[in-house]
């Protein structure tokens, strides 16, 4: 089969990838029908994590095509999403709501690589869910985002104990952060701020329910938020990012007692420990237990209540994949759609 | 009036200070009846923060003296405790809860100072609570605790959200921490983990509640702790210390998806976002909100539902504080009980 691989720093190729086989019981081989790159794909592709030879790909819609033998929960042809993180769904992490920390979770990313035709799926029944037919196309790319981006804005909400009547700061304008404004909306919140420079950017935060866009960044932000919360902060603070400077920013933004739900993976991010004692926030994200969102999230876009799909600004067939993460890379692009 | 300050770095006198009179309307004089040394006053007095000529103490039970013109909750001759922070108990942040961040938030220590005779109480409406009526001589020691230690600890188990059927595991074997275990108890924890290695410590800690008593410290600790749990580590985590050695210790003790609350004042912690990530674990501390909490314990001790004053294991004239941070500091007394 064809697939995606990160050879060295900014060298993607799509290549002949060995067919995926059923190795465990367990194990479901799904035919993909859209997959996407990641915010999260650059940090390997700018180099920052000396990945070679390296499969890629963890967000995925697909078809059912062989599954093992303990597989019950699924059959051959079922059209499923899944999680970016294979979980077995009955252990006693993922039955509090943690999928993503399941005693046999594995990243999807880098092990099984979803950017190709097909892929292997351990631990079938407790990472695939089934759609409740087969997805109309204009679908499709909400289902695809459900898998990771939409999951992670929304587990990033819901962390940072999103509500009504709640002000919302939302510090990131990439995918995930704009999949927070939408859950924040989702979710009730009364007012949605959010940072954002780029027109298209501001433009669909607008559309996903931001009531307030602002160009300012770091302390003129806070400041900003402040001055719009009678100088208390925000309730909830919604970190997509992961850079010290986008960790300072949401932990400055919540007001005393407030929630910040972090999500963009950290880099060189360290906390003082004096700073978080006397703000008396809270805190918590992390790799986003998807699964635990997908029945709901699938929901809402069966119903046509949201549309995450929105998203993707470019999509490409999977043999242009390089030019793809080339066009995130250089932020010409949102998130790319990569069709099969 | 007499009272207690720290000229230097262990250095205690007991000298005249000028009586505190009223100020501001909102304001009441306090006759203490009961003060006590706080873990936290070790800091300045180890010569931490360098401070010098400074009035010390922040817990206190006493006796309305006289109140300001727009003071309308109490009157002279109540018997009241107060939290050791300051609040109006109006503000928004204090209706969340918060009151240890209120907007007129200030900390009694350094410059209240109730290791003395009298204190003025700023926003007494706000800061005060009035015992039901004048309270046993044998409960004083509790009510005393009420106003920092004891809503610390309380605090503590709330940020980590214990409850029902849950494994708490406390890091800190201070006044502080046996507060958490006690109150772990109180709200219903099952199994409750702590760390000590004072024959003292482990006895109070078992009369509070606690099941488990572990000598080992750091790493050893959590990897017992994980023993005890199926692997996955506490479900809620208290940290009472405020070092970087005990807050990694508690930050590894819980599982992925569970609580630290921690309450000891962070001295040079830094807490690395990429870890704190991939823990999953949810973060909440900093200065006890006490006067949220003071009427719920106020009403446990009077009812002698719970006995926190146990805790105190020296007594002695406000005229001997020398010797009783001398007690504390090297580890001979767990708290110290300043009489007048």
């Amino acid at each position: 089969m064809r697939g995606v691989v990160l050879e060295g720093p900014r060298d993607i190729q799509v290549i002949d990838r060995e067919d995926p086989r059923i190795i465990d019981p367990t194990d479901a081989i799904i035919r993909i029908t859209a997959t996407c790159i990641c915010g999260s794909d650059l940090w390997p592709y700018r180099g920052e994590d000396d990945s070679r030879h390296q499969v890629m790909g963890h967000e995925y819609v697909g078809v059912v095509t062989e599954i093992g033998a303990e597989v019950t929960t699924l059959k051959v042809g079922d059209p499923v999403v899944g999680s970016f993180v294979i979980s077995d769904n009955t252990c006693e992490i993922c039955q509090a709501g943690y999928q993503s920390k399941c005693v046999h979770a594995e990243f999807v990313a880098y092990t099984v690589g979803t950017q190709a035709e097909y892929a292997r799926i351990p631990f079938a029944d407790g990472t695939l869910v089934k759609t409740p037919g087969e997805p109309d196309p204009e679908i499709v790319p909400s289902l695809l985002a459900a898998s990771d981006v939409l999951g992670t804005g929304w587990f990033a909400a819901v962390a940072a104990e999103v509500g009504p009547g709640k002000t919302v700061a939302v510090v990131g304008d990439g995918a995930v952060g704009l999949m927070g404004v939408l859950a924040a909306k989702e979710l009730g919140a009364e007012r949605i701020i959010v940072s954002s420079r780029h027109a298209d950017r501001q433009a669909l935060a607008r559309e996903f329910g931001a009531t307030d866009v602002l160009a300012e960044r770091g302390d003129d932000f806070v400041a900003k938020v402040k001055e719009l919360t009678n100088g208390f902060g925000a309730h909830s603070v919604i970190e997509a990012v992961g850079t010290a400077e986008s960790f300072a920013q949401a932990r400055k933004s919540v007001r005393p007692g407030g929630h910040v739900g972090f999500v963009g993976i950290a880099h060189d991010v360290q906390i003082p420990g004096d700073e978080l004692f006397f703000d008396e926030i809270h805190l918590h994200g992390g790799p986003a237990p998807v699964r635990r969102f997908l029945p709901e999230l699938i929901g809402l876009i069966w119903e046509r209540k949201i549309d995450p799909g929105k998203v993707f600004d470019l999509t490409l067939p999977l043999e242009q994949a390089a030019e793809g993460y080339r066009a995130m890379d250089e932020r010409r692009a949102t998130k790319v759609l990569l069709t099969l």
